[in-house]
């Protein structure tokens, strides 16, 4: 139905990476899955029996030789984003990149150079709440002027408690719940205040049920503030912890009204009753809840390599994302305001 | 604060009769309450040690001889209403009659032609819903015609279950389902649509826990629909058997929009999150549901008869409710469309 | 990524054919569209520009001679349903014909019979309620026990007033609001119920917006009763006039619980807040709302066309709907109590 | 209906003041009030119109050589609370003092000394929340174990926009945001998480509406955070500017889960639709929100000087939420964390 479909290789088959490539496979209009990469023969073993024709390599370096990938969506640990997406680039590649970028400044820096450098190459980073219907339409809302001036946010990132534990094995590479999960209200935040540069930021945590993450410095339930530039303000929650399950939500206020994405995390539209109460279900993770968000997202990314339609974000939004992300973990570090 | 105190005794004080006591005896401005009535020794019991210095009586004829009784608040069985409230207009005093007022047209038409020989007493049945905050706000949005012309009520009564069966033993002198909880909703239809005249109804019911009640003809759970003049309808649901609570709830729907009266039966503010979900609890009964209104209703008893204000609702409205209620229960009997 | 893709061809590219056939075209593992027909110009027109290489007649029997087409999706006009769906069974065609497969239950009957005929092709009907994933967790619940046994089904189908009246033109051949409208709600009370046998029936109606439904004696609200054999009960509402939205909801009641699914139509995660209260928006019909579930409905048609899964509900469920229906739309008519 | 009525006198009768003056005059079982002191003429009228036989005063002084005043309820501006409080000490009164005790510790410190001195008399500082009853509600399920173990409160105390902006005029004696509206949420959280010792507080605000607080150092929007002792954290939010009403509200979140009070500010259980979408109202102001809590407050008092019941709070609680009230105004004016 388009003349040209553009062919994407896949980097990382984890669980998001599979997500990605069964989208990119089946479900994103103008686009054909044509490689995928992973080192673990388990990964690329699921790919073999699910992903069809798609050639498959165990390193990154044959994947960008394969000359029939125009396109790379790299969803690997986040300590290899920044020196992938340089590599990819350089090998004349369009990069989609999961969030975030890199994990201090001078990485995304770098990446910005190569951007420059490839200027008729698209890099997108996967701030998936830029794709999410909820949040648009709360977008939506502020630019018809419905709550005045926007001048604080609220915002949080809570994941369903993992008794095992899995993501304080990961602790190490992650960067911090700040930096796995608040980026993601950090980016929203900059989004819905338009942009207002961060000048100070204050962070608390305490660890509530993992105990290994003190080995790392790292929290399961954090707190931080940061004060922007001509007086906004932004408050965030980051948990490893909730019982109930996955419980993402922004308020944005303003000067005349206020609105609110994700109150309630209600699972479906199915409300159960009995001599307990009223009952309803909960999201059980940011892959249900953004199930439709990604799509969008990679259908977004595509069109933009088409030459279709500019991106909505760019890679100096990520950029700042990291840059406070790396403020907030300081002061988490310190106990200190820190400036950014 | 006020000259002269209205001078209130009440007959019958089981469960909703001890409320309204309390109500009169420590929370009505304008009103003391001076005497109590019961048959049972056990009730008197009660007024002696809450009541204080009430006269008590173990006969309602008593009652109504005591010179300093000027009002009567009546909340004895249902078969009493009618001929108790005629001795007591007979006897002077303004009455307070629970609802419904009778189980059939003719004694609602004997307590009017009683009114009537007696036009400086006040009359008042209990409509608690026509002084709830909540149904009047919604009476209000109609009012300012946020929803055009209403034309459909959509009106439940719902009783949390209650595995005893009170109610079965109840009832044979309660007039049935349909005039001990739809009442309450065909009073609210005829007050939301202006009063039109009902001409046709169809009920239908089921025993879904409580066998016993096949013995009187009764249902625990029944359906009805109302057919006005002039094309509006009505549509009720009484149910004995909730699980999860009390719950009542009306919709108003108009041409242009459409209001909602209680929707979600929550108790409270509070709700609590764990491993199985969202929950919120419910409302017990019918008296926590309108513990609020129950006083205000007696304050406007009050103030009528003090005559600082008119009532809200007149005798007959009683009438037409237990004509609507009659003609509904009868269709449950014959199975067939009954004309009201 | 399968062997051989099921070749579909579809009747009928009005709004809902055109999103079946997207779906078909896109979006359906193990599917591929080959073909269309419409005797509409337009359509055919829309067809060229979207649906890529599919064949276009502007003929259904054309469409059952494509000898590459193995499965047809009508989605035509009611009154073609049944002639269509035994045509392509004559032809070898598997079918999948949207609701209600009949206005008669005579029509159902002739489909069942061709059906029987042809026992290796599926013939299903489009009950799209019964892959809608809140339904099917509802259902889940009832069947975990979580409600005892239900014995009553509230259930609505509610649309958008569309002050243009389309639905007025389309009265005529539509079967009348219970056949349009409350199919869907018949359809799902004899599912949550378990199949029980309907007795009898009554109506009501009243046209509170669009006159131009009395010539054809349909109505824009109706309510109905349907009584079952053992005592389960089921109340239907349908609407073409609400003005807020689409509100599509049901009540499933049982001796230990309830579940209710759709409450509230919320159509996002988005709530608002300003001086006037808070707000959310609501659905704006029946496509946004089984939007999911249409797709999730093609893939077990072409699923069990392919052998891989058998369908979850038969042409007995259709023609039950149908003699339900039928029997409501008489009641209307007659104003009395209908056997079914 | 008891023996001996508490006479009780009253200083203050600003809107606060008023409010208690009706609830102690009927609605407070036990209690009668006796009279009351206001220095305003137009206060005192106010009370001779409502308030009957009461003396009146124009001196608290004079209030305290009433004889027959047996205990008094100080509902005047914060600064004078905790001189107040010590001289009807002195008198041999016992005390209800409004929120906040004083605006800093030594003032509190001095009544901790003044009540040691007078050990048979009442002291109790009205922290409303304590008695209501979703607060109850939800400390009883904490109590129950049904969260686990609590680490973590976020609380916030949000104002409806006056634009009047009466309370920049009240900002130089109110002791700024967080003495004023936190100071509640701070008692909230020591009381949920078990009266931890607060160690370190941040707090940053904004100015979104009324420039005129910029004099006094005072914001109308503020943020802050406590850590306590052992790992418990606190986050609260102030605001003098929304748009959509009061807006109080608190998050427990434990180890097994969480439990939220008052999220959705819904005033009733009214609930209208139009084009526009579903709308509910907000409540109005904290007297609307604690209106019940009020009463509840005053009968606790008037139980605890009867001798009927222990007080659920002490001067230490109070003086407790001082000092951590003091250390985040200290922050604010700061930038800096300040220990507690």
């Amino acid at each position: 139905m388009s003349d040209r479909l553009l062919n994407v290789g896949i980097a990382g088959l984890g669980r998001m990476g599979r997500r990605h490539a069964e989208q990119l496979a089946w479900r994103t209009r103008g686009a054909q899955l044509v490689a995928a990469c992973s080192p673990l023969e388990e990964e690329r073993a699921w790919a073999r029996g699910h992903l069809g024709a798609a050639a498959l390599y165990d390193d990154f370096d044959a994947l960008l030789r394969d000359p029939q990938v125009q396109a790379v969506a790299i969803v690997t640990p986040t300590t290899l984003h920044a020196a992938q997406t340089i590599a990819a680039l350089e090998a004349g590649k369009h990069v989609f990149v999961e969030k975030p970028l890199a994990l201090d400044v001078a990485g995304c820096e770098r990446v910005v150079a190569a951007a420059r450098a490839h200027p008729d190459r698209i890099v997108m980073v996967g701030f998936v709440r830029r794709f999410d219907p909820h949040y648009l339409e709360a977008r939506a809302l502020i630019d018809a002027g419905r709550i005045g001036r926007p001048f604080l946010i609220r915002s949080q990132t809570c994941d369903k408690n993992d008794p095992d534990g899995f993501f304080v094995r990961f602790a190490p590479t992650s960067g911090g719940i700040f930096m796995d999960c608040s980026v993601h209200d950090i980016d929203v935040a900059r989004w819905m205040l338009g942009n207002p540069k961060a000048q100070r930021v204050f962070a608390s945590g305490t660890i509530a049920l993992h105990g290994g993450l003190a080995d790392c410095g790292d929290v399961d339930n954090g707190l931080a503030i940061v004060e922007f530039e001509g007086g906004a303000r932004a408050q965030f929650y980051a948990s490893r912890t909730q019982a109930h399950g996955n419980d993402i939500s922004t308020e944005v206020i303003g000067t005349a009204g206020s609105v609110g994405i994700g109150d309630g995390a209600r699972r479906d539209r199915v409300q159960s009753r009995d001599a307990e109460g009223v009952h309803h279900r909960v999201l059980a993770d940011f892959i249900e809840r953004f199930d439709d968000a990604f799509g969008r997202e990679l259908a977004a990314f595509v069109a933009a390599c088409r030459g279709e339609a500019p991106l909505p974000l760019t890679l100096a939004d990520a950029t700042e994302a990291t840059r406070i992300g790396v403020a907030i973990t300081r002061s988490l570090h310190s106990g200190l305001v820190e400036t950014v």
